[in-house]
């Protein structure tokens, strides 16, 4: 058996039946029933995924994916290649947004060279599990075998697995890497489906001759991979991203674990979109942070039917949306485990 | 000169000559420039507002204004009128809502009687400001009288002032009221204007029937007045609430002492226009916490042309949605005071 399919076979569907009894608690509490939207809606769906109407908080932990690509070449993003490893060394220092934002959310970052063009000799704290040095311009070859992309699930999900013996609550996923838009775009345009021009943004604020190149790009590499884009391993391997497949294995290991993964931003939707199609199950599992700038972010939560939690404009990545995010999961099991009962409290309910 | 123009006459305009500056600092940090959306322009505002480029955060503290109001005779609420006192009672206790959502946020709950019709005997950490034991009915009679909306709105002002002393960063402005979605509405009516159908909503809770009686209790309202509603004070006394008045104080004693506050839902938002439409330089002072689930809130924002930060379909108030709002709003201030700059980290900036 594949590692793929241990890994979905692993993945139990949640435990739906919790729903009435977490609904019945919060209608206890001294609030008018209903009356904390989505904050109440956020704590069924964490009680259904732990599989327990008590639930209990725990760690929160933030994996930053950072990888390399090869169409970088093509000239579709406006930062040069080498800003991923020199970010990659910004945020084991601590001077990146997400580490600010992630410090603020009491939060854990995790930095992962998944694949990275560069040997990053010496980083220090750094999570090593290189599976090549960036991928395959997705323009004239594809992003990786599938082997490889095989291999970047599977360390993805090796960390998640971790995470959870250590105690982790939620599990963020976000990224770091050059162009890295571009592949996501790609793999939103091949399986939500969508036409590439309405899935294709500015990323990091290129011009409108680049938008168009790039749109061009993504439509060329489509066209050449077109063989492989109806199964998601296949499409991920042709037109995606070694930190797109990492984020689909933390979110297939997290949720083999019961443990709810916060989804960042465009990027990080890209994975979870490969992981949902691998596995049905997995959705249940997702709480989406934000919606990003990034024109098709929209898109993508139309078609794909979620909502997320924030809608900021913000269009950065690296985690820092589920940094802001999982403070508001977190307010939701509080309200759950700490507010006081109309009994308690002796508090009238509604007038009959 | 009266308490009022004394008040308004006492509040700066914003500067806005630090926007460039604390926009080019915002760029020299690590990430693709105005990526990071809403919470760029937010430390913006709080620059200007605050008067500074060099932000220091202190204190977050939400001031919970409880109220009863005449009109709740009308049958315009869910939940009988005794629900007020024993909130209060709840809030001091530390099981309501707005308890576990700013000990969450880091944030200090003030709960103040400026009009509960009950002599709340014993509450300990009370503060007392009451101006008399409910509004009168509305649909009868004015709420209050020019005099008590004044001396209710001065207290609010003291009580900003008084935060502001003790180093508060950002002031919460929350409330308590069985049927204050009434006043609330009524003041939006008047003061947007809009009519009372679109900014009518269910409160706690109502059913069909007694929505159409509580719209119909405003209408009577605002005929009633009809002479009062041109003019903010005037409006306030006549259709408002107390708690609506102590949160048109705080926002204006907050603004004068440069202090930013974060406006909480519905309710508060009536309280915000009124003190906006008393001085035209307190907007820029204000953060909108979030879009309530209370029909006519998305009236309010449109017209009144601002955006709240989060939209979670909330519609409890208290303050709730300001606790919740707040850590965003210090998580953008330590984007701006923590992150590393494109120099220091040694990035590169964009392509050329």
């Amino acid at each position: 058996m594949s590692i793929i399919s241990e890994l979905v076979k692993s993945i139990p569907p949640v435990n739906l039946s919790l729903e009435a009894e977490a609904r019945a608690h919060l209608d206890r509490l001294t609030k008018p029933p209903g009356s904390l939207g989505r904050l109440e809606d956020t704590v069924v769906r964490y009680c259904c995924a732990t599989g327990t109407s008590e639930p209990v908080f725990g760690k929160k932990i933030i994996f930053t994916f950072a990888s390399d690509h090869g169409v970088a070449a093509e000239g579709v993003s406006a930062f040069p290649k080498e800003v991923t490893p020199q970010m990659v060394m910004n945020m084991l220092e601590g001077g990146a947004a997400v580490n600010v934002l992630a410090a603020h959310a009491g939060a854990e970052v995790r930095v992962v060279d998944i694949g990275v063009d560069n040997p990053l000799a010496g980083a220090e704290g750094l999570i090593r599990r290189k599976i090549r040095s960036g991928t395959g311009n997705i323009s004239k070859e594809p992003a990786m075998t599938i082997d490889e992309a095989e291999r970047a699930i599977e360390a993805g999900a090796e960390l998640a697995r971790e995470a959870a013996v250590e105690g982790a609550a939620l599990i963020g996923a976000g990224e770091m890497g050059i162009a890295n838009t571009t592949p996501s775009a790609a793999l939103f345009a091949a399986l939500l489906p969508a036409s590439p021009a309405e899935v294709t943004g500015r990323g990091t604020g290129i011009d409108d001759e680049s938008l168009s190149r790039k749109i061009q790009v993504i439509e060329g590499a489509l066209f050449l991979h077109k063989e492989s884009l109806s199964d998601p391993l296949q499409a991920l391997a042709a037109v995606g991203g070694l930190e797109i497949a990492g984020i689909c294995g933390l979110i297939l290991g997290a949720a083999s674990r019961r443990v709810p993964v916060v989804v960042d931003g465009f990027i990080s939707s890209a994975g979870a979109i490969v992981a949902c199609q691998m596995c049905e199950n997995v959705k249940d599992y997702l709480f989406f942070s934000h919606c990003s700038d990034e024109a098709g972010h929209r898109v993508f939560f139309s078609r794909f039917g979620v909502a997320p939690i924030l809608d900021l404009g913000l269009r950065l990545g690296e985690g820092t949306g589920a940094a802001l995010a999982m403070p508001i999961i977190e307010a939701a099991i509080k309200i759950y485990n700490e507010m006081a009962t109309f009994d308690s409290a002796g508090v009238s309910g509604e007038a009959p």
